[in-house]
């Protein structure tokens, strides 16, 4: 259980800073909106309201809004270094183009695809996210380098479909061992989807997780393709066969959740499964249909957002997935009533921390939550005006991501000014171009 | 035929500027993509390769796209200031409650709106756009501030159903006379819709843009409801009507067209109007349907993008009126492939300019047009990797507005360094916010 990289934050912790004079947008349970400071002490927010006191370091945030980190629950965050390489295809021909540059990825494009995802996140006010792919261990040095709070699902699947040495099972497993006790990664076992594990592979994704402690991060129902292919096939909707063989769990997190019957959306909550919606993705790649949302929110699904990979929405950007989460919803159901502003915001905090199982720790800004808080310029030409009567509506349909000025996880400001403190953003940059080069003439 | 506000522009034009080093999306007729630089001089885009010879003005594009600015074909800038006053509600209750806050509007709103909304647009890359709206005079002081190249259709309809004073086509014709000869602004005739304009208004409408030369911009079948209630009562759709009584006129500009059969497509493009497509505000209004794309294309319409009013969207970027139009038609027809990237491009460049008559003037880069230009920085974690290969995929779909450096109009900077240069954006921002506290306590 020894870490691959060691832990560098001691010490730094120990900073005690005041973000004064924001709107502060809270989450809590009222969802309150109050105007003041926030005191944030190792890590960990301890007072909201009026601050007194001596503190390490000062942040104004007047004309600000200082909202919760927002949390992406589906992503692929290693595919940044391809953006816009397999455009305007459907899931089919997508998966074929995806995979063939992927089967060609060393580490150092994995890193470096890593390390432009996480810091196209930490600039759009995204603090957490919750990522399906192989390599979790590369991905680690780069969420660690970043600075993210991440939960790192490896990839599960049957051994002849990847391109993994040895056992996929067993990888994951040695994942787990290395990050187990990581203070901002989380393991977490990632069986693909049905459609790429066995009844046996899938049960061993299951105890694996059981054994550990952590959930399974899977691909559910994503394509009526998929769902028609199943069904013909197997005799069963995939939610259906899943509830067959005792694979349903609670704590777990599906993705995509589009292709649902009602009886599905009552096993998937009754059983406490996660729904992760992806509507960016769902839509490009026209898959058909949209996740019924409404029914999942009357059964008392847990219900949040993703924005999947880059390759296929091509941004990681979540205040943009709480826009097209709404107005999807909205518009297909003829209701401009449905999927309201304050429901959507609270898709991609709160609701997406109770999703990971992490609601004690993170997802609003309350005294004893974790530290992981974004800072909004309202000043900004595209968020004005903002005042407390409009703030959720402006979070959600201003696309306030161009106006995110810091970004803070666990205490520490990973974003300042409007610039990504961990890395160089140009190298990042150059380095993402020249692994796409390589990919594109491999 | 004297402006109101004197021209101010005369010397300032005699700058001759060269855009260094950037990957150019030209947009020209075959769509090329080069790398190299853009000429300026005295407002005019003189050469489009390797520029040699002495200039006033060297700007480093390297690491950049230069593309021509985007064309925002249907809004009603002076509501920015009404962000966030009246979502999640459909077209009906939407229009109650911006017509009773609008109905408090005094000129300084308008003034202090239409510079938010212009400040917006700038720094999200769009250089023109088409207006909707009364007191157009107020709002051409703010675009003359905020140097954009602005469409501004003054809204004509039934006397006992507007606050204007007078007979809202006589003002439309005063406002005619006075920016007839504006560098930067044209007056445009906007009768408001078939709902709110008897045929009396409609034709009276046409008669004025006929004898000044300009043309007709009109709301159009935004709805299921509106068109529905037109029928029943008039026994007609709104189209057939407008052909029934020969108001349908080549180069008009029809907002919204999502509630058309495929002879009111048919009718639109034999007369040759322009439709104005606008998914943002359809989806959050939720009026049902979604505009036939496909049919328009098909029969050779002219179609391009609006952002609509700030209170419907809540947002001026046109880069997301891309993404949005694009995943919208994908999704709607189960079809990835339907508006591909390069198409919504278009949308927003050059067929955009085409429908505003004025495609020998703006719309692409490329020598004799007037230089409408904006460069992105690539280097932005969220457009890398960005190569000759993904670039057009990567303005449609990355959302490249948080990374516009700089927006040129008319070979003017308007935006530089990220930053609005007309105006200081913090008092533009506080302007608004006193405008929307006075408008929603009064």
């Amino acid at each position: 259980m020894t870490p691959l990289i060691p832990f560098h934050f001691k010490g730094e912790y120990a900073l005690k800073t005041v973000i004064r004079d924001g709107l502060i947008v809270t989450q809590n349970e009222s969802r309150e909106v109050l105007r003041g400071d926030v005191l944030v002490d190792d890590g960990v927010i301890s007072h909201v309201g009026e601050a007194k006191g001596d503190v390490d370091q000062e942040v104004d945030a007047g004309g600000c809004v200082v909202m919760p980190g927002l949390i992406n629950c589906h992503t692929h965050v290693a595919m940044a270094v391809m953006r816009g390489m397999a455009d305007d295809l459907g899931l089919g021909p997508f998966l074929e183009r995806t995979f063939a540059v992927d089967a060609r990825r060393k580490a150092k494009d994995i890193e470096a695809g890593a390390l432009l995802g996480c810091a196209e996140m930490a600039r759009s006010g995204t603090t957490s996210f919750l990522d399906l792919y192989y390599s979790e261990d590369i991905i680690a040095r780069s969420v660690e380098k970043a600075g993210l709070r991440a939960y790192l699902g490896w990839a599960v699947l049957d051994e002849e479909l990847t391109t993994q040495k040895g056992r996929p099972v067993d990888n994951c497993a040695r994942f787990i061992e290395q990050f187990g006790n990581h203070p901002l990664i989380t393991p977490v076992v990632a069986p693909q989807g049905v459609y790429a594990c066995s009844d046996e592979t899938l049960m061993a994704a299951r105890e694996l997780a059981r054994t550990k402690g952590t959930f399974c991060h899977y691909h559910l129902s994503e394509t009526r393709h998929e769902v028609y292919e199943y069904k013909k096939s197997r005799g069963r909707r995939p939610v259906e066969h899943l509830a067959h063989i005792g694979f349903l769990s609670g704590g777990d997190v599906a993705a995509h959740c589009v292709w649902l019957t009602l009886n599905e959306v009552r096993d998937l909550a009754r059983h406490g499964v996660s729904a992760v919606h992806c509507p960016t993705s769902n839509m490009k790649l026209a898959g058909g249909g949209v996740s019924p949302l409404p029914e999942m929110f009357e059964n008392d699904a847990t219900v949040c957002l993703g924005t999947d990979g880059c390759s296929s929405n091509n941004s990681l950007d979540m205040f943009l997935e709480m826009k097209f989460a709404a107005l999807l919803q909205k518009s297909s159901r003829w209701d401009a009533s449905v999927l309201p502003a304050q429901k959507a915001l609270d898709l991609a905090t709160i609701d997406a921390a109770r999703s990971l199982g992490a609601n004690e720790r993170i997802g609003s800004i309350e005294p004893g939550k974790r530290a992981d808080i974004v800072i909004i310029d309202c000043q900004h030409p595209a968020m004005a005006p903002t005042t407390a009567d409009n703030i959720v509506a402006n979070l959600v349909y201003a696309s306030p991501s161009k106006a995110v000025r810091d970004t803070m996880v666990d205490g520490k400001f990973v974003v300042r000014d409007g610039r990504f403190t961990r890395a160089d953003e140009h190298k990042v940059a150059a380095e993402a171009v020249a692994c796409a080069q390589e990919l594109l003439s491999g």
